[in-house]
């Protein structure tokens, strides 16, 4: 089973693809979709910039599933209406993929890479790179969507086939 | 000018198309795309259905200019994360046609069609039916989405051949 994860962001998406077969899990590639508001960019033309290098990135790839990070709502609203924003996006491709989604919050992916819920950027690149060997990351976000992806390896695996049926 | 007006909802998107020419301005059409929750649908099937929807309104009214509602930062987090990937969708998609999309505050849009910023929608959809008689509602969200167009022709029909130049 092929996963795409994904770690939603406006101007710095990350993803990871795996290739899981039962317990083994290995690394195929990473990588981070980028926006810039630089030189007046319109919300509109990132949103299409995003969806544009993502869906790339899956024709690329040909994921059978696919796994994003839910999203912490906090007090800056702003921020909180920007990643909306993106997620929508990684939400939408996958989906005209027509590919099973999983979604997790971040503590369970920390919990199931690292071992606990509240785990650093750095433990999480730690670990992610020794459950991958050889994996050359792209950056702490591409890291956090490889984490994802085997998160769904890990809980999605053995139900997948029922989810898709 | 042609000119779509789009009032951004998960559960209620209304669309608006209204054609201007000078200071004239006819309806052409409005309605709703609606998705629902119900039977456990995922956010990721929403979205889908949302911009499967829109993207059929763009294709059977061809408009030549689009119109957003800015979104409101609120103090409800998850409603404003809802709303954010909703309004992803209704700015993907004009993007994707590649039309300029203008964007107005609500009471930016209030104001030009009804006259003071604090209107209800009883005065709005009054106003509307007003400036585009003959027309049927289908709801208080398409009766918001026509005002947005009716806004954007006001304020943006001079510069638009700039902004397309």
């Amino acid at each position: 089973m092929r996963v795409l994860g994904i770690d939603p962001g406006l101007r710095s998406l990350g993803w990871g693809v795996i290739e899981a077969e039962g317990n083994r899990i290995r690394h195929i590639a990473n990588g981070l979709c980028q926006t810039s508001s630089a030189g007046g960019a319109a919300l509109a033309d990132r949103l299409l910039s995003l969806h544009e290098q993502l869906t790339e990135v899956f024709r690329r790839f040909l994921p059978q599933e696919a796994a994003v990070e839910q999203t912490f709502v906090n007090k800056d609203g702003v921020a909180t209406l920007k990643l909306g924003q993106a997620r929508a996006i990684a939400l939408l491709v996958p989906a005209q993929f027509g590919l099973p989604i999983g979604e997790y919050a971040p503590n369970k992916v920390k919990k199931t890479v690292v071992g606990v819920g509240h785990a650093d950027k750095r433990q999480v690149e730690h670990m992610v790179l020794m459950q991958l060997p050889g994996a050359k990351l792209a950056g702490p976000d591409a890291a956090d969507a490889l984490a994802i992806a085997i998160c769904h390896a890990r809980y999605a695996g053995a139900s997948a086939l029922r989810i898709k049926a």
